[in-house]
């Protein structure tokens, strides 16, 4: 199937099998292998009510942006270049599963943030030939304990904890990443609204940079900041990450 | 085969294919499935001259822990914990596979450290079961560039920039991770030297620490802790890490 056109992306469960699959509409057709392959359709079509949306696809690396949106810094000084972080691949969740609020951390926040997926090997790309190398766009949750972010000294726990990574619904291909509306929701109000076009550094000149010491991976992904202030989750809650072009990522949030 | 014994398992490219290997004096023994697994052998023995010896696991996560000796420590404060890190998984290299340096990193130093192979799924563990859920220990280089990591805001490349995370020769089984003699050699010279049970936290204690947050999956490993001073590494040179009861791995150095 052509790439040039826009495709929403998903991996799916239905009738106890996973697989990949193109949403049309309210219409899940699942296609033969990954979210990286062919897309062949299989013929299989479900209505949206009966399948589970899992997290798009399964990355091998997860690549996060700190401090990229002015409006997200406060007093802190601007980065003089985009500002990586690790995060744990076996904290990914899909749509609808829980954020787990360890019951030793203290503040938790959620950080809405567009995702960017990797579909081809990368090494020392220039920005222009990032496009050729993004299979194309999620929305993300990059959840954060804010407490341990400040007193550990590496963020491993802080972003990384179990659950602290939600990814989804699906990818959406044809996406310009410099003009993606972001609104972030917690029990319905309004927490976070911002524009990819307000980014100290382009998704484009994050993912440049970190090619220029890492090899980015097919079916790797990178998180590409958060604006504004983020909020302290609790359980109960449900927090809903919506992108322009792409749709909503929404998470309960339990306690541990 | 009973794990109870000590056992090197190896991963070895032999003949133009990728197997699991137990090594027995200077023989492989080729076996079936991964190191996790039963280790049934296939009867197919080679002469360790004619394997390439490869990383001994393909880990899906790399957590390793900062300022764990007393002796690397200086003029820092003793952490009041473990404080682990994450290294992605692609930068990880076997056994006399070249560390590049990349062009622009500055200084970059070796880290010999003890490597921990994770055999289960493991959260909230007790220093008490640690044990039941660890493989075995292999030798690691935690490569640091020591520029980017005081001035990065996080140690992404700092640690994990291509090639920067060495382990092998193989994971030998039953020792006892409190009494690990640790020997780094830059070019025959000795440069590091410590036991493990001059940790400031034990391997158990790390290990149990990490799951405090985050779920070990097995195949994840968890590299230890670097004692002493550490050398800055030059295209050319030869870096080596003994381990007591496991061997050496030895890594050239190359320019990026």
């Amino acid at each position: 199937m052509a790439r040039n056109t826009s495709l929403k992306i998903a991996r799916v469960r239905a009738e106890g099998r996973t697989s990949t699959a193109i949403i049309r509409g309210r219409r899940v057709h699942l296609v033969k292998g990954g979210p990286l392959g062919s897309l062949q359709e299989t013929g299989d079509i479900y209505p949206m009510s009966q399948v589970e949306l899992l997290a798009p696809i399964q990355p091998g690396k997860i690549v996060a942006i700190g401090l990229n949106y002015y409006t997200h810094i406060g007093d802190r000084t601007i980065p003089s270049k985009p500002e990586p972080f690790l995060k744990a691949p076996n904290s990914l969740i899909g749509p609808s599963s829980s954020i787990i609020l360890p019951p030793n951390a203290g503040r938790v926040d959620e950080e809405g943030e567009v995702v960017a997926v990797i579909s081809r090997r990368a090494k020392n790309l220039t920005e222009d030939q990032v496009d050729d190398y993004v299979l194309g766009y999620t929305c993300g949750n990059d959840v954060s304990a804010r407490e341990w972010q400040a007193g550990d000294l590496q963020w491993w726990r802080a972003k990384s904890s179990d659950t602290f990574t939600a990814m989804g619904p699906w990818i959406t291909t044809g996406l310009d990443p410099e003009a993606i509306d972001i609104e972030v929701r917690l029990n319905g109000k309004e927490v976070q609204k911002a524009s990819t076009s307000e980014m100290i550094y382009s998704v484009r000149a994050c993912i440049a940079f970190i090619t220029s010491a890492m090899t980015l991976e097919p079916g790797d992904v990178v998180y590409t900041g958060t604006p504004g202030a983020t909020s302290q989750l609790s359980a109960g809650d449900i927090v809903e990450v919506e992108l322009g072009g792409i749709g909503v990522l929404s998470n309960p949030v339990a306690a541990g």
